[in-house]
């Protein structure tokens, strides 16, 4: 029972990493721990337009565990160019320390689920990795762009960053926020 | 995909509801969203303690949404005795409404999930009853008594409140907070 607490002790850090935007009508940032579980229901409320026979419940654990190795090395935005594949390497030896507090077979399923969604290449990661990349561009769009504004990130750097995952996961949902992108553009919604 | 993203942004309102304990180490209180992701994780870690063939998938999902109703009602701390009955109908209220956003067949399952944990008759209602219950518990725990402390709540309230909900649905983790419940007491962590 002692591992159990250790580790939800544990996971209580995530509540601290904060990231580059705010929760609607908030003047705080927001942290990964609230944004994990918002994208567990983006993934629920989304799944019908997910590719059919998708594990929705996989997809969840996946991302309610996706972000847990900024624990130790902080949220980096998905703007920041280079020391990626560094970073990704910091990641997942904090993941291994984090979910190794556990139980050796749930240490494993974690582990696994964390790598899942690292590689993309099932069907629930890729729809994972859209679920992930469109909540903050979703908030964004109803919040005047400010992380875009905050940071200076143009137009092209967010499609460039966003459209592949997001269409390669849920191509219902690219169509919809690539319309309205362009109309946030015309807005003045972006840093440069 | 419009009625996906006005849920979506509608629940992003639950990271603005304040509790009364603090994440460990941090000045701010803690908000109904991130506890809901971390509800969602010790549900996971403490599975094999539970139920043998327990669902624990739709234990998670119900963990998710269990809070929602606090978008319209906020928080009430789990020690305030009377209008109880009516901070219920009012978080139904705010949960069909909130539900209400997605497409029928979605609502109802959220609403099933949520009318599920509040029943708490099923294996896994009550597995997620007595984790929703332990977390705060655990929290104060490992905080010398924070939030016990800061509302004037003694041991035996703390006891009448969550010992059959934790004993119901996690005897084990029950028989592990009994008895570092009673070290607490003699530190002096609670209010009273």
């Amino acid at each position: 029972m002692q591992t159990v607490i250790d580790f939800v002790l544990e996971l209580d850090k995530l509540k601290g990493v904060t990231r580059k935007i705010k929760p609607l009508g908030l003047e705080r940032y927001e942290n990964s721990a609230e944004h994990s579980w918002q994208l567990a229901l983006l993934a629920f409320s989304l799944a019908p337009h997910a590719d059919s026979g998708i594990d929705l419940d996989r997809t969840i654990k996946m991302l309610l565990v996706h972000d847990i190795g900024e624990i130790d090395t902080g949220d980096t935005m998905a703007f920041v160019e280079g020391g990626w594949e560094e970073r990704k390497a910091a990641e997942q030896a904090a993941v291994k320390r984090i979910f190794g507090l556990l139980p050796q077979a749930q240490a494993a399923e974690l582990l696994a689920l964390w790598r899942e969604f690292e590689d993309g290449t099932t069907a629930e990661a890729r729809f994972a990795n859209a679920v992930d990349r469109a909540m903050p561009v979703l908030l964004n769009l109803a919040n005047d762009g400010q992380s875009w504004r905050e940071n200076g990130i143009g137009y092209e750097r967010v499609v460039a960053r966003v459209r592949a995952p997001i269409e390669a996961g849920c191509p219902a949902l690219w169509r919809h926020i690539d319309a309205r992108l362009q109309e946030a553009r015309q807005r003045g919604w972006f840093g440069i």
